[in-house]
């Protein structure tokens, strides 16, 4: 078997994270970055070499915005041919419908999504071990090869993560769920914080700091997430939405047991999200 | 000068902490709880001894829920004549209103509120350490005499925080958004992810984790507090109602720009908010 190749498209905090787990295992990585200030500082942190004309690796990773995947999965299948293709973006859904429209081959293509991440970005704040016992979501669709699929699941296993095969939907739903309506939320909590006097943000405590923290990602990034997957988190916000609006009315009418209620239903959300955390299955309190 | 002696009411995560970096430091602590076992704990792990009837310290810290200020007050101040008086709830205007309501001696009584605390509650989870270089909120009404401000200010000192002077609505509205609202919205969100699947949960990330830490805080102190900060809270819900309202419009619309403006607007106040902690002046970015 010939020594392993891969080529990494976007040199941001996961491209480069996984540019630095596959080196670190002996992989020869090419990197590629429509800025080509962030692919020269990717490589000098050890993720790979820039990639030129002449390589061809046997395998693509698009570590792109979701709203990027289709077009670049296109002009890579153009100039890698043979390669199988997997991709880290956090809406598996309409990126592969897209890459339907343009005549991908989607018979190269297994969608990935490693949960992993930082609220930092860019080249410099990745690690080697950023996916380390993590989950990376595989999405293959029916035209998926076995090759693609076995090539994607390979990558995930190498960077250190565990692949978890999903139907691309019910990922969408579950991101839009533990994921993209968080960030949306600690953004808008953040965002009320921007006007207010030092004296008040100094009697923030830990609780406000943790709230906020997502509230530091990269604007761009997420704009292009939230807007790829907008139908499934237009329904968590309207949810959220009647929930705000039944903690309002219970405000103004003074109603302890309804606000009681509402602080119980977190502790149990909390209970559970830290039970499937340890692995453990979830037993009555 | 006698040697300082504090009586605590209340033997949970604050009151017990105050009595841990109390007697860290030499003075007599008395403590009193009317659950009985927990008293013994928080005595167990040496934050004072029991508080026998001959027991008459000078200074009474009363680590009560808001809705339980006054009334104890009242009651203390009957039983422990001459001393001065101060609490520790995360609620000023009510309490005081009540204490004024129910007759209260208001000379010897100085409002405070230590800013620390964690999702934990109960003696066991008391530290000594936990008001170290936390600001500790004193908010001195008119009637206030100078011994009891002075008196609330060497507690907030020898547990080792910074004393600040507030007025008791500025405190209310700034704590209200920096520090209630952030709960509810974290329990909100939280309470979201009851009926999640494990398979969808294991998918969450660190951000999921910080954004509902505060959600495992406990129901009956924060409907306590919620409720005694009710006016203030329903202004922010309000706010953040509207907030929820623009992004529904803006996914429905697919509005790119609407939703970069409220991540970047998440980014600063984050930004803000940062500053604030490390004590720098905001700077253009």
């Amino acid at each position: 078997m010939a020594a392993r190749s891969v080529g990494i498209v976007g040199a941001g905090l996961i491209g480069t994270s996984i540019g630095l787990a596959l080196s670190r295992q002996g992989v020869d990585v090419v990197l590629a970055d429509r800025d080509q200030e962030r692919a020269r500082i990717a490589g000098a942190l050890g993720a790979g070499r820039a990639w030129t004309r002449d390589d061809v690796p046997r395998h693509v990773v698009l570590a792109v915005p979701p709203g990027a995947v289709a077009a670049e999965l296109r002009r890579r299948q153009r100039t890698t041919p043979g390669a199988v293709f997997t991709d880290t973006a956090s809406v598996k859904r309409r990126p592969q419908e897209e890459a339907a429209q343009l005549g991908c081959d989607l018979d190269s293509f297994c969608g990935g999504h490693p949960i992993a991440g930082r609220e930092l970005s860019g080249p410099t704040a990745a690690s080697a071990d950023l996916f380390r016992d993590r989950p990376w979501v595989l999405t293959p669709a029916g035209a998926t090869s076995t090759r693609a699929r076995d090539e994607a699941a390979w990558v995930a296993t190498a960077c250190g993560a565990r692949p978890v095969v999903m139907d691309p939907s019910d990922h969408d739903v579950a991101l839009g769920l533990v994921s993209h309506v968080p960030q949306l939320l600690s953004s808008l909590l953040a965002a009320r914080m921007v006007d207010l006097p030092d004296d008040v943000l100094r009697l923030a405590g830990t609780g406000l700091h943790d709230t906020t923290r997502l509230a530091g990602s990269d604007p761009a990034l997420w704009d292009d997430i939230v807007r790829a997957n907008a139908e499934i988190i237009l329904d968590v916000v309207q949810a959220l939405a009647g929930d705000l609006e039944d903690l309002r009315l219970a405000l103004a009418a003074d109603h302890g047991e309804r606000i009681l209620a509402l602080l119980r239903a977190g502790n149990d959300g909390r209970t559970r999200l830290l039970r499937s955390r340890a692995g453990a299955e979830p037993v009555p309190t």
